[in-house]
């Protein structure tokens, strides 16, 4: 029996999951990033939680094949953050050659959207394609890219910022420097923002009452909710997003002429809404050969991370 | 000495490219599609033109490696067109099949775009970069997208169609049933027809003054020609142009990352201007790690089309 092992690594939080030969996820775990106390200590702290797992399912280390590990930013050669924003570890940050130094274990590093589409194409609802494409949905939006089987990853490893195409010029500016970013629309930040606009211009409805005092307090699961039951400007503001969203998979489409795409991300609970929403409104932006594309739900749902970034040592052999 | 042919298949005429082994064109010559009279009839009249032109430069015909062919439309496994909309061909038409059977030689077919990109990257602008996006723009306007040294098809062969990004949702209907594509503005019909809009509206200037009488005229190439020299109603409806390319640019930037940008087609005599604008507005719509890509133009120009073709059977080895 062979072991792999995924991190998930993120501003705050880090996930740890071990996975067996058939890609089960026998136990799984966070911790604190901590980013701030180096990258040593965030990777020792990771190692000892990844040993101590091995130890508490009673397993030898010895049969771990490698550590695949998802990191927010570009990545290239499969090593190096080009810019890790999320870290302040510095640019050009080789994160392969760090673990492997304190790990002694193969690792493989990748953007955790590529990790995750790699992760959908070999577990979850693209297995078995060979161009699709997977878009989270959560802080922000962004494309995990497979064409001919192969994960894109661009010059720089920074392929896939579909979040940063403008879609509206005369609109805020976005914390990228660009203005009217998909991004700013199609995330959970983005629709509450946008929600808020839709509340405070329409003032009824059920969404509107339960928040009109404590807008601050409203979340994007809220507008779901609420959308899900029938509630009319939640449905707008969903409707508005889904629209959004077409728009983005509408250029994705048309310039990669993919076989799939999947909706995954902390939205993807309501993935069947966004799906609708977004099939509705597609006609208006794909290219009429591809608008009957399969959109699908995320299979690996808040397993993906880890799934995904095992999945980058799984696919080396 | 080994010797390939390049065939530029185009809805009313066809170019026909013989190459050395050192890949320059020994001759060329073009004659008329008339696919009406069916695909026997022209790839026949082909295959007798390669024939009459090894005649004509002494060499036998045995000696040909292959035939590149470029063609319109969606191609797919480097054979069949899935939709032959300028040749009345039907769909999914075996263009190898039936030129492999005419000529006895290999054939290998592909997008005309993807073969003019392959050929850059082979011999011309882009050679040595291993992503790389060529742009012709003329009639209309689509990326020739190499990632990963490997040229991007999509599933239906149809990767690559950045003239149908919608840029203006407001705008017109485009021949391909979408509303404000990107080509409505940014290729040679495009900015002829938003030149018009300029030039009713300003009512000034040198362009003005030689067109207002005969707008139907007006070509592209009078619009760039008088931009060059200073007219200012041209320099408006030029850097509207380039405004929209650099919108389209930026999302060919932030989605695929590439190395290098190839402005080719009709419109690259004038690429310097292009260039010169699209650059000055990209920073508008491209991340900014990514705005200072070059930006370059085509070396192949007219030959593009046939280098690009030959360069199908060149690449093959």
């Amino acid at each position: 029996m062979k072991y792999y092992v995924g991190v998930d690594l993120g501003g705050t939080n880090t996930k740890i999951g071990l996975l067996d030969s058939e890609y089960n996820i026998l136990i799984e775990e966070s911790i604190k990033t901590e980013s701030k106390k180096g990258p040593e200590d965030t990777f020792g702290r990771i190692w000892l939680k990844i040993q101590e797992l091995f130890t508490r399912i009673s397993v030898d280390i010895s049969k771990l094949e490698g550590i695949g590990l998802g990191i927010p930013g570009p990545v290239v050669n499969k090593s190096i953050v080009k810019i890790a924003a999320n870290f302040s570890w510095g640019n050009d940050f080789n994160a392969k050659e760090v673990f492997e130094k304190i790990s002694g274990k193969t690792v493989i590093v990748e953007n955790d959207v590529r990790a995750i589409a790699l992760g959908e194409n070999l577990f979850g609802a693209s297995k078995g394609y060979r161009n699709s494409i997977i878009m989270p949905i959560g802080t922000g939006i962004a494309a995990g890219m497979i064409i001919n089987g192969e994960l894109i990853s661009g010059n720089d490893g920074a392929a896939g910022e579909i979040g940063h195409i403008s879609v509206d010029l005369e609109g805020d500016k976005c914390g990228c420097g660009l203005t009217g970013c998909l991004e700013r629309f199609t995330s959970a930040p983005g629709i509450v923002r946008e929600g808020v606009k839709v509340l405070q211009k329409e003032k009824r409805g059920i969404l509107y009452e339960t928040f009109k005092d404590c807008l601050d307090k409203l979340e994007a699961h809220h507008i779901f909710i609420e959308a899900r039951k029938g509630d009319e400007v939640a449905e707008i503001i969903v409707d508005n997003f889904c629209n959004k969203l077409a728009y983005g998979m509408g250029v994705l489409i048309n310039l990669i002429n993919p076989e799939i795409i999947v909706v995954a991300g902390g939205l993807a609970k309501s993935a069947d809404l966004i799906i609708a929403g977004a099939k509705k409104h597609l006609p208006k932006y794909a290219l009429n050969m591809s608008i009957n594309i399969p959109i699908v739900e995320s299979q690996l749902l808040d397993s993906a991370g880890v799934k995904g970034a095992a999945s980058l040592i799984i696919n080396k052999k």
